[in-house]
């Protein structure tokens, strides 16, 4: 079936150059969702190509009460960018340039629709680095990871998006060019609006463009991989590496199932016998990172890992995260859907988070694979079912969902740590951020677009 | 001259206990500024001792549109805590309990109250840190580091006060109690909050809980004190640090004027000849800081840097920083006033900065001392002044700190990197925002206090 195209779509030409403007089903189709599993076709799909064009949509938009619905490279694991209301798409894909780097000022100046990997290619070609590092970094958008705050392994050491984000160019839900920060390192004239916009999921304005820290590379980086007996051995020397003093630019765990997927898939050789993989990750001068991997490879003996694996160069480094990388791997070859919950409870709770993900996988037959960055607390937990789109199932799953976001609540837990809100964690929202912050939430909504056009239908609505 | 009470002063003690409210003169008197060169007399001073006392004024003052201005220290520099409509000023400084210390969280809960030196003891008694490091840290309080988002010389490599606060708890202008984020190293659950709060000076909301993240205290530090010939060597060498791939976690100089000045108090055999003064810190493990230390050593001489002193260890180190400190003790031993301004450029225009400051000295004859952080290109910039409180002086210095504001902005800089807006960067805070960012300051404010009456005639009025 073929849409019929909406009655502003002349209106909406009228503003803006009819080739940054399809109706075509393919295209309406390729963006109708993101990775996550609902989906919803727009009206009209526009392909902004600068702020002026983004700038005119949203003044058409806001005068005609038309949704928009920002969309980036559209990975995102939430929904965040689905049109429920129709409307238009708004695709910031064509606005794709690094407009400059400069390591004289620390910053990097971007467009939203610049891939996040090839911004770290950018910034490592002059030396510097970018550190955010959310594990579809080959595929995602700099926009999005703003729109989402996006996080990554590294963000133990180096922080989360926000961090990195000094300057923005926002154009506002009536269309007005809101231009904020610069490339400064610090910045106090006036209230956070940088703040304001990162991590709003497209709900209260636009990002075309933004000026982000980068940092010195540090010359050099190493890594151990240790196995032990028991999670809760893991746990505790996640605790353990950083009260002697460590901040490692990564401290990642993974548990029994996810070990036992991985060994299916890569063969039982590849890790010696054990129920948990830690991986502890530093980064400094090249002096530094040997003599403290020496220091944490005789801490983690002392802590009874089993195995323990060194990868004191770049090269050696990189093929441990390759074979971390195995771990998504191993359970998507289970043949089963994984539900990644990017969950997070204080680092205190990594042995109680397993031990009712256990619990829960007992109780509802669902199998439950927890890894993840520990030293933050934020355990990707991934519910594995059959077949999500099956209603029975899914109402199933819905109710496993249900039982872990309840748990995390009730344990000063959060339901999202870097994936964001989206459609997939709408119905624990307003637990989770409770009744004042949730009207402070649409006070703030309503402030910013008074109209509701901005993505709406999504946790506010 | 004893000022009347305000006839709602009844009404006021008829929420909070009257053993927490006081009308006596002298406290008026000690409530009226803060250290910068403004004050008013409150009407009533409160000493809130609990979230619930801040609820039960901020409703009865919400109620009665009564002025509220929210008072830590009153270390300030701005003149952010200066009651200039009159009403309450509402003291948190009785709210000084640290409330948890959890390392094995990474977070310290404290009260608003708490002075960010008796935080940073009690993070090191355990062996973590809280790195934010405000000059005045001894004397000022966390509630207003987070009201100003106060910055320090370590946020070059660790952030400022915003990446530090995970959670708040927030008394809103109607009285009621907002809690947002927790004890959690990352949270997307919905808009950022806590953003929203930290830096907003007193005006959306009144922080009365923080959850701030502590990390593990590096084991050890060790500095560089190098002169060199010229400022523009010491600029250069602040690049080439960092492009030589270190991210020490200070790197501050010092100017001709500032080095002229601490010679006449310190004896000018304190510091060898040469026009400028930079001081590298780095911190890390042990064996690391000694290797690294000798790396920069080396990159500083080839450098141009004339004289070096090293400081391998804690001992050491403090004795650099004290000397540090004199600096400013030095500009206040000439007998004149030292208008600091919090100034910060793109990192790459430092020395046309000095430049320009040594331009505006000539120009007014006002002598004007350049220190600060380099590596943020936050460099405070102090203006000696005869004795501001005279009228005509005055006019003179204003003057001038509007041709050096002026400046700034036309060279993409900010009027404030971490001391506030507060009355003293009023006259410039719109041009500095712009039309649209000022507007949308405006949309935030009516937002959160649509009574005006959070620390209102600041620099949205």
């Amino acid at each position: 079936m073929i849409p019929t195209p909406p009655d502003w779509l002349a209106g909406l030409i009228s503003v803006i150059n009819g080739d940054k403007v399809s109706v075509s089903p393919s295209t309406l189709g390729d963006h109708s969702g993101d990775k996550w599993y609902a989906s919803h076709v727009p009206d009209v799909v526009v392909f902004a190509e600068s702020t002026a064009d983004v700038s005119a949509v949203m003044k058409y938009a806001n005068e005609n009460r038309i949704p928009v619905t920002t969309r980036g490279a559209g990975f995102g694991y939430v929904g965040g960018a689905v049109p429920v209301r129709g409307g238009i798409v708004l695709s910031t894909m064509r606005m794709n340039r690094i407009l400059g780097m400069h390591p004289e000022d620390g910053v990097a100046i971007v467009q939203p629709g610049v891939i996040t990997g090839d911004l770290q290619a950018a910034a490592h070609a002059v030396g510097w680095e970018y550190p955010p590092d959310p594990a579809s970094l080959k595929d995602c958008s700099i926009g999005g990871n703003i729109a989402t705050n996006a996080g990554g392994p590294r963000c133990l050491k180096y922080g989360v998006t926000r961090s990195y984000v000094l300057g923005l160019e926002v154009v506002l839900a009536s269309g007005e060019i809101l231009r904020t920060g610069g490339r400064l390192h610090k910045n106090k004239t006036g209230f956070d609006l940088i703040g304001s916009f990162t991590g709003s999921e497209g709900m209260l304005g636009i990002i075309t463009e933004a000026t982000l820290r980068i940092i010195p590379k540090p010359a050099s980086r190493a890594m151990l991989a240790a196995i032990f007996p028991e999670f809760e051995m893991a746990a505790a020397a996640v605790q353990a590496i950083l009260n002697a003093g460590h901040l490692p630019s990564a401290l990642e765990i993974t548990d029994t199932f996810t070990l036992a997927a991985a060994r299916k898939k890569l063969g039982a050789e590849t890790f010696p016998p054990g129920d948990a993989h830690l991986i502890v990750e530093i980064d400094g001068r090249p002096a530094a990172t040997l003599s403290e991997i020496e220091e944490l490879h005789q801490l983690l003996t002392t802590l009874g890992a089993t195995f323990i694996e060194r990868a004191p160069d770049e090269a050696s480094c990189e093929r441990i995260w390759k074979l971390r990388r195995e771990f998504s791997f191993s359970l998507r070859d289970t043949g089963l859907t994984k539900l990644n919950e990017d969950i997070v409870v204080p680092r205190s709770k990594l042995v109680e988070l397993v031990t009712f993900a256990r619990r829960l996988e007992q109780e509802t037959g669902i199998p439950i694979a927890c890894f993840g960055h520990a030293g933050d607390g934020n355990i990707h937990t991934n519910l594995m079912v059959r077949d999500y789109g099956d209603p029975e199932i899914r109402v199933h799953a819905d109710a496993a969902l249900d039982q872990l976001f309840r748990w995390i609540l009730a344990n000063d837990g959060a339901i999202t740590g870097e994936h964001g809100v989206g459609l997939a964690k709408k119905p624990w929202i307003r637990q989770a951020l409770g009744e004042t912050a949730f009207a402070t939430h649409k006070v703030l909504k309503n402030a910013f677009d008074p109209n509701g056009i901005l993505n709406p239908g999504k946790f506010l609505d």
